[in-house]
C-alpha cells in the first residue's frame, strides 16, 4: 500500500491533567509509556463523542458521564473547559488537515477522550483525545442494520449482597456505572459473534431472558403507538448518553418513552429494535439469533427521529 | 530530585510477534500507540516473572500460562524461545546497566511480559517485556507481612449457566483463566483497602465465606502436621504459578498439599496463612479483617521452604 493510500491520520491532543496546557501529538509517534496504568491494568476511563458537521454531539452528557467515571475510579476531577477546548481545537485541525473548505460537507467523525491513572513512575494521570474518521463498517451498519446474537454476559455484578445480610456497601469500590477501559470480555464476545455470522451481541440474563445492553451500545425497543422502551440503567446496564438524547427528543415530540425491565420476547414482538451508541448512532436489528426482524413501515420515520435527536444535541 | 537520585531505568525489549527480531527500547521514550488494544480495551495478556540472582524463576509455568492466556484471547501463539531469549538478553543488559560485576549479589528483579492485540490501524499484535527493580514496599511486605481485608469480588463469573438448562458453552468466549490486562476492579479494591489501613484484599464469596484468591495473589493455608491447602483453581480462581511451585516442592519434602474448597474459618484456624505471587513471593497475613494472626512457631521453616521452592525453579 503506497503512502497515498494510507487512511488520513487522526488528530491527537495531549491534555495536561491538572489544567495546564493542551498540545498536539504527532499521530505517527507513540505517546503512551510502558508503565501507564491504562496499559498495565486497564485503569482508566473513556468517552466517545460523535462530531457531525464539525460540531460535537451530546457534549454535556458525555462530559458528565466522563467526570462520573473518573470519580468512581478516584481519578482527579477532569476540567470541563479544558476537554471541550481541546475537542474544538482538534476539530479545527481535523478540518484544516483534510483540506475541507468552509461550507463544504464534513463527514461524521469520532472523538475519543481517554483519561488514565497515568505512569506508575510519575503518579500523574495521562489524558488525551483522538479525532478520526469513522470506520467504513460503522457507516455501512448504519444503513444495513446488524444481525445480533443474544448471549449471557458471562459474569454478573453482585454489588447487592443483601442476601448474606450485608449491606450493598460490601464492595463499595466497584466502579459500577464507570465506563472503564476493561472491555476485553466485550471484545471477545464480539469476535465470537463475527465468527458465527453475526455483527453484534446483546447481553441477556440466561435465567430470565431479561435484556441488559449491547456489547458497546444501548438497546431501544420501538413499540406500536409511538412508544419507546429501554432496559433500566444501573447495575449491569450502563446509562446510555445516546439513548437519553433520543428519549428526551422523542418525548418532546409526543412519544411515550420509558425505562423498563425488557425481555427477549419484548424484542421479538416489537415493531423494531435498535442498538444506539454515540458514533454508530442507531442501527436496526435485522436478525436476533435465528429470528429475522423485517423492516417496519415506519423505519424512515424512526431514523429521522434519531437523526433529529442527535442534531438537537450538536454544540 | 536531581537526575542522580532517579531510580534506575527498567530494561525494555520490544518483541516482534511473528518470530522476528527482538530490540531494546529506550525506557525514556514511550512505545505504545493511542490505538493499541491494550490501551483502548485492556485487550491483552501478561505474566510477571521473578528474576533472582540473574536467573528467571518458574519460567516454564509462566510461559505455559502466558500461551494459554493468549489462546483464550485468540491471539497468535507466542514463540517460547523468543520470549525466553529476550528475557535473558534483558537480564544481561540489566546486570550491565547497573554495573554489577560477575559474582556479586544481584538484587531480585521483576520481569513483565505483555502481549496485546496491537494497533487497530495495523492489526499486528504488540509485545514487549520490561525488567526492573522490585518496589521497596514489596521487599518490605516480604519481611513484615500484610494486613488483609476480606471482600466480595463484586462480580461473579457465571459461565456455568446450567440452571437455565443451557450448557456451560453459553459464554464460550469468556476468557476464564486468562491473565488479562483488565485489573481495574482489583486495583480499586486495593486502593480501598489501603484507605482503610489494610495492605491487601482477599476475595471471598459473601454468601458462603468461601475463599477465592488475593487481588493479585494466591492464598495458601498452612495447617498443623505439615499440611498445605489452597482454594481450588478454575472459574473465579486463577491457577497460581507460585502456589504450584511451592506445592510441588513441599510434596517432595513430605508435606501433604491439597487443592480444596477453603472457607474464611479455615484461615482463622490455620497455623499461618500466606499470599503467594511471583515477585512478592510469599507474604504472611498478620491480620485478617479484625483478627490478628500471630506469627507461628514455624515461620522461619515455612519461609525457608518457600524460598527453596523458588530456588528450585530458577533456570
Amino acid at each position: 500500500m503506497g503512502i497515498s493510500q494510507l487512511p488520513p491520520q487522526p488528530v491527537i491532543y495531549i491534555i495536561e491533567p491538572f489544567g495546564g496546557s493542551v498540545r498536539r501529538q504527532n499521530a505517527n509517534l507513540p505517546h503512551i509509556f510502558w508503565d501507564d496504568a491504562a496499559v498495565t491494568r486497564g485503569d482508566g476511563v473513556f468517552e466517545t463523542v460523535l462530531v457531525r458537521g464539525g460540531r460535537p454531539a451530546n457534549l454535556d452528557a458525555h462530559f458528565k458521564r466522563f467526570a462520573r467515571s473518573a470519580r468512581l475510579l478516584d481519578l482527579p476531577e477532569p476540567k470541563k473547559e479544558q476537554w471541550i477546548d481541546a475537542t474544538r481545537e482538534a476539530i479545527n485541525d481535523f478540518i484544516h488537515d483534510r483540506g475541507i473548505s468552509q461550507g463544504k460537507e464534513l463527514p461524521d467523525a469520532k472523538c475519543t477522550w481517554t483519561y488514565t491513572r497515568g505512569r506508575q513512575s510519575t503518579g500523574v494521570p495521562t489524558a488525551w483525545l483522538t479525532l478520526r474518521d469513522i470506520d467504513a463498517e460503522v457507516i455501512d451498519q448504519r444503513k444495513r442494520g446488524v444481525k445480533v446474537m443474544t448471549a449471557p454476559r458471562g459474569y454478573s455484578i453482585t454489588q447487592d449482597v443483601s442476601e448474606a445480610g450485608k449491606s450493598s456497601e460490601s464492595a463499595p469500590w466497584m466502579a459500577v456505572g464507570a465506563k472503564t477501559l476493561n472491555y476485553a470480555a466485550n471484545m471477545a464476545a464480539l469476535r465470537w459473534a463475527k465468527q458465527h455470522d453475526f455483527d453484534d451481541v446483546i447481553y441477556i440474563d440466561p435465567k430470565t431472558s431479561q435484556v441488559l445492553e449491547g456489547a458497546t451500545s444501548t438497546v431501544i425497543v420501538v413499540k406500536k403507538g409511538e412508544r419507546l422502551r429501554t432496559p433500566t440503567a444501573g447495575g449491569q446496564v450502563l446509562q446510555g448518553t445516546t439513548q437519553k438524547a433520543i428519549f428526551d427528543y422523542a418525548t418532546e415530540k409526543g412519544w411515550r418513552c420509558k425505562m423498563r425491565d425488557v425481555y427477549l420476547d419484548d424484542l421479538l414482538k416489537a415493531e423494531s429494535v435498535w442498538l444506539v451508541s454515540s458514533v454508530r448512532m442507531a442501527v436496526r436489528m435485522t436478525r436476533i439469533d435465528d429470528e429475522k426482524m423485517p423492516a417496519p413501515s415506519n423505519e424512515a420515520e424512526i431514523r429521522a427521529l434519531i437523526n433529529a435527536a442527535m442534531d438537537a444535541k450538536l454544540s
